[in-house]
């Protein structure tokens, strides 16, 4: 078929992954014509839309292509006609986040940005923006296929999936192509030659089988993973990953050259990769190694080290370098980063679905019954054909026990955090986190939920009515 | 990556599909380089079986291709190291399908031979010996992939699930993918660029949606469905499409004529088809048509042109063009079978295993909670990605209540079916048949099934230890 | 505690029930003292209101108790404070059941007034006004429960379920415990010291155990019943059980003297019955015996003795008895209608929700899972548990193959006349009996629908919108 | 009916609490004749046996009543014909749970005698000896219900339910019996007019409703639940209930005097009580105060004081009392130990069963259906009538989310832990650890696993083969 021209939204415009995404479209000119990248941004973003947006411009200019960049802090502007709106902003940007780490951290407990107390933060100020977005997708293209990047991914997607009637929308994440490649590192084959199976939510998953060439090689990825977990002791691990993941500095640099020679995978006990037959993703960390993350997280809250800190600080030198004039590529730098995987998963999502590919990827989507015991409106984090109607995720049936029992959890978590986000509950917030089993205490949880509440006040107007 | 050398046995070589397997194998030499296939089948077959495999050998001499062909009425010979076991006999030959249609309408009932009477006796016959050759394959060759074209291919392929340990095992139909065919020409584009979502059981299933590139149109394929059913009478249309399938005589030509131009489908009233919003399978005739196909077949039992004694002279036709030594093709009149399909469906079903090539096709496979309300372990016929790992059926949830009820009904007959065959129990066989819905009364019921037992004991040891 | 005083509306107070339920109220009044029975019904059924309501004062006076009754043609009047709402009208009366049954016979279909043609009819037009009393409830006495007992049964529990918010309802039928007391015969043991563990919905649901004093009994029911299938012949025994149910005439009497001497149980094959493990309720003659039953209406149909004809001239007997003055307790004659066990099973139920007994009682209700398979929110035919906050089911779980696909068809064929009855879609309704086994012909389903649309057209202002 | 005589096996009948079971049985021997009670036990307990047993035969004596009393060592010769055999023994006895709580406290962890660590090795040490009582049962008495009261209760039932085909198997505790007592304490209502419906596991459940004369009250209750929380610091409370419970020296004497006059409930948030909407069982202090709770156990650690050995010191003090020769009662000291409610549960249990009573009570059983998202065949602890055929669960259908997470999670633990003690497999029992809230760190779980595991090595023969 000759190729319509694609129109894409990008909301939070502003952003520091947006050259990454510019890149990707470029790239993919052939297969996805874009013609025109709106980014939009809100008022105070407005000085960084500006730094991106004319990096954008120029790496267009250089490529070569027809495709048109549009700056605007108007929403209503940007959306009509679109093909593809993506999200990918910070309501109260990383000033917000920081707040979600410290301040649980002050009272001894980790703030874990996605599904912790940190992440439950995130979702009450984001839901309800994403809920605003949707009504004006519905206003001015209908059709508009949203792709969220915004974390926490799977309760934004679930909470589109629920409390509006717009299907079309897919949510992202770099985890899973992240394991595919760490995987593809520890087998030392391409990563495109493998395919995972993957069982759970956002930030909460297991690969419950991983595939060469179609082909199970399960049993080899344990005895490797069993191998590599005997080698590392988890605490420098950690702190290796911790120091590589989105930071640019020397330190991260460092990290980075020693990681990118092994998976970044972490560690486990024998028994357990044993027990559970199943690879756990990064985050699992949090839920497995809760003792020794607490630790070190402690560590960095007295260094004014937490990891949004580490970000902001990145941030800052990312937007000195997209400043200069002569740069007309993504820098080198960003690279790093790791980045790249997320950049590439978000432009292949919107290319599969743009040219039916029916190719296999890792989305947040609706269950549909793919994944037995969760409801089927609910969001999962699943493979998943890519097609023009959408991610078909494929059936996986029972979760076994030893798996099953965490992911119920956090989906439980999950469910009440949207809830809370819609109504502005504090009850059921409260509720939410005495579920997280990153939170010891009821007691502590009403105390911690309230002096969060208090500090992130601005951006929560559902629960001052 | 280098292709291995693929080995393929078929059970019930002798069948007179074989020449568009053989067909099939050579046409995708390049994609699955099949070195060896193996034609096993009984003593009774072996005139057949000589006729079909020295057709198949000058058809691979035609083609100039290193593909070996093996005649063998020793299965244990045949079986070692295969990569692929096809089945496509029928315990009894023709004459036990005779059988399964003629008594049932001698007694004033529809035979049916997949999802009522005959197809239950035709279940009995056929699932213990595909469970024997199980044990064979579990002893000779216990990677490979067991593809099942035995009729009734949705409850041979529950047993195998059900009653085995190999899980490598799909059942294979071309009802599917001739409805992508119908529904192809009705919409006038390439079939290529359709695909279906599927929902049911074999020959038992709906079309619940339509995309073309991805798209959904259900809504053109509903009203040009509901047009084309207002054109056609019900009755003639049966008579049509009977004469056509399975059928090379001179009545069958004229149907195929005039058929080839409209597509295979069967009209339904309008309220209905806005009703249930999905595109029955032809095989639903049999259930919201009772009454006018009974009428119809009642006609042709007097006559003594039940489809199974058309089928059988037909082949008796088609085999004495087999015996022609100069053929060395794929004979024409066979491609006016609509057979084209089936072996295209076969063909590709075992390239992409081959080839892990993740398109989509549809097949009978385990449930895996892809379709809600059936049991995990049950088999289902659906659109499923097809994986080196075999078949990965997308989740399709909840049933439409419109829907739900008649596929509940036929599955717990298939269930109880199977059950049956592997027991011998005569109460449950007899209940089978009780949950048929074209099974109008008990009392005929236990009457008819002693009467067929009779008639197929030498085929039904289980029912007479 | 001391009992607060009851008031009971009846809608449909002119019913020939209405005695029965009248002497049950009489017969408790220490368990539930009844201080007001409000009889409400429209003005055509004035005449017969004031009859019934009258031999109820008798009744009343002759018990001397403190009970007042009321009779109003104004619902609104009535129901302020009620505690208990029960409904046992006909929208349409007989005459609309005349056609339910006539119409489809005239076709050569059985009507079948619950879960037929005839009773989807009843369905449609009776759901709409049960909605309406609803709403009046809920204005008016929203903690009352709505006892129904008008069919069909279930349907009619199901669509208050689903389509309102008044959880307080109960669908009551009298053929469970018509069963009960049947096994009870067969095995020579009081009827009270036996429970059925019922599996399936109104009308159309098995004992799938039986328990004496509590100990499964079933191995003992399945050899007894099988006796008794084998001594009657089908025909005559339907014909017998006709005659009887809902007949005063002479040969009701005759064939009511032989049946009490034996139980009141359809006879089924020893095959079935043994794979089933389960005893079939009356009801499934239809479905099990579909064409001796339809051969035997079809007789009836010719001699205008369709059911409800046989009824209506019942009805007009009964009427005349009631209207003598000196009548001040319920007539005998109506004692052999066989409803006595209706109006023991409306009064158990109202006084153990009264009492807060926790006895056990077959029940309509909301199912919460107490099915696997059933939607938990659809209604159910159940043993329950009656206590002040309602029916409480006890889980059965899995459903065996053997009974399972046509409660599942049952169930499809319920939801979507509760749908149509609601919504007025044709499309629907014709769908709905398109999954009706008894129903063997689109064509014919959407030629009959029209048919009874037309003739029953002042009683459903939904379809004619 | 007249009563059959009722013989009654306890294996671990030396233990402290048969004095109470003794009574109940003497209490209740009009309505449930007990002719026989065999008091089993192993050779490390002979003498607890002999002073037990002859208190019993006195309390026997002193009422007069036909009751025979058995000592013996020899289950094989107990066995025969009993109608209900009663478990309450602990493998390993007070000192092997002194090291299940002491270990983890060593660690910093508690240790948690039932879903905790602590529980996971009490587990592993009963079930397989429990799984051997069921053979003997198949063996002697196949008929006879197995009445557990060995915690972990729910995983005991559970084992049996899975691992065995002895279906009459009930797992009893007394928390949920204890909860109605305190919440009718709050309400000041008397005890038996309160009835709730429990949602969860052993040790693990809420109340998700409360029910007064039937009607439910729990409104009222969670604002008197949250007036009580309110009024009580956590610690404090902690202390108190902890000092009392199976406690009979004078700190416990203290306790209890001014717990009985409040009802035995731990404080919770506002919050968090309005969130879930239910009362949370006492254990669930281990999952919502987890810090606080671990605080006091160190303490308690540290002086020599954790539960198992103040428990050994009372139950010293008790079995000197009950060597008492002119002691013929049970000794009101046992009385204030709280154990009253589980000898009433106990007994009320068997008697219902043996008289096919029909009561409500709270036992631990196969699921069936009766909570959504439970496997059928797993164990829950729930409300069920009892009948002669066993307790039937009343159905609750879906569990909200506030509650679901930390119920689903538990039981996966539980099913861990069952498949771990019957396998002896150490990455199942170490995957269990990870699945526990009470287990931060995948390390810590594998190193205090091997630690333990040394300890109990004697009774964990599954795990040396």
């Amino acid at each position: 078929m000759t190729k319509k021209p694609v129109k894409i939204v990008t909301i939070g415009g502003g952003s520091s992954y947006t050259p990454e995404l510019v890149e990707g479209f470029i790239k993919r000119y052939d297969e996805l014509p874009v013609k025109e990248l709106w980014l939009v941004d809100i008022e105070e973003g407005q000085e960084k839309l500006e730094i991106v947006g004319n990096l954008a411009k120029r790496m267009v200019e250089k490529a070569g292509l027809p495709m048109k960049i549009f700056l605007t802090l108007d929403r209503e502007k940007a959306l009509p006609n679109a093909d593809f709106v993506t999200t990918q902003f910070r309501v109260g940007l990383l000033d917000a986040r920081i707040k979600d780490e410290r301040i649980p951290l002050s009272h001894g407990l980790i703030g874990q940005e996605t599904n912790g107390l940190g992440g439950m933060f995130k979702g009450l100020r984001t839901i309800p923006v994403i809920l605003d977005i949707v009504k004006d997708i519905k206003k001015y293209c209908p059709d508009a296929w949203l792709i969220n990047f915004t974390n926490p991914s799977g309760m934004v997607t679930e909470a589109v999936l629920k409390y509006t009637d717009h299907t079309k929308v897919v949510g992202l994440c770099n985890v899973p192509i992240g394991m595919q490649m760490s995987l593809a590192l520890m087998l030392d084959v391409p990563p495109e030659k493998l395919r995972l199976q993957i069982a759970g939510l956002n930030h909460h998953f297991f690969a419950t089988d991983v595939f060469l060439e179609g082909k199970s090689v399960m049993p080899e990825v344990l005895e490797k993973y069993i191998a590599f977990s005997n080698e590392y002791a988890i605490k420098e691990r950690m702190a290796m990953m911790k120091a590589s993941r989105e930071n640019i500095g020397k330190e991260g640099h460092k990290a980075e050259e020693s990681l990118s020679k092994t998976p970044m995978l972490m560690p486990f006990s024998e028994a357990f990769l044993r027990g559970i037959q199943a690879v756990p993703c990064g985050y699992m960390m949090y839920y497995y190694h809760t003792k020794e993350m607490l630790e070190m997280e402690v560590e960095e809250y007295k260094q004014g080290n937490v990891r949004a800190e580490v970000v902001k600080r990145t941030e800052a030198e990312l937007f000195e370098l997209y400043k200069d004039e002569h740069l007309n590529i993504k820098p080198p730098q960003l690279e790093k980063r790791g980045g790249a995987h997320y950049s590439d998963a978000a432009c292949n999502l919107i290319a599969s679905i743009y040219t039916d590919k029916g190719d296999i990827q890792y989305v947040n989507c609706k269950n549909n019954g793919a994944v037995t015991g969760i409801d089927n409106n609910s969001g999962v984090e699943i493979a998943a054909v890519i097609t023009a109607d959408g991610p078909k995720p494929m059936a996986i049936g029972t979760l076994p026990p030893t798996i099953r029992g965490t992911i119920q959890n956090i989906k439980a978590f999950e469910t009440l955090v949207c809830e809370a986000a819609v109504t502005g509950d504090k009850n059921i917030a409260i509720t939410a986190l005495n579920n997280n089993p990153l939170v010891p205490s009821d007691t502590m949880a009403a105390e911690i939920f309230e002096e969060m509440l208090e500090a992130h006040k601005r951006h929560l107007p559902n629960f001052f009515k």
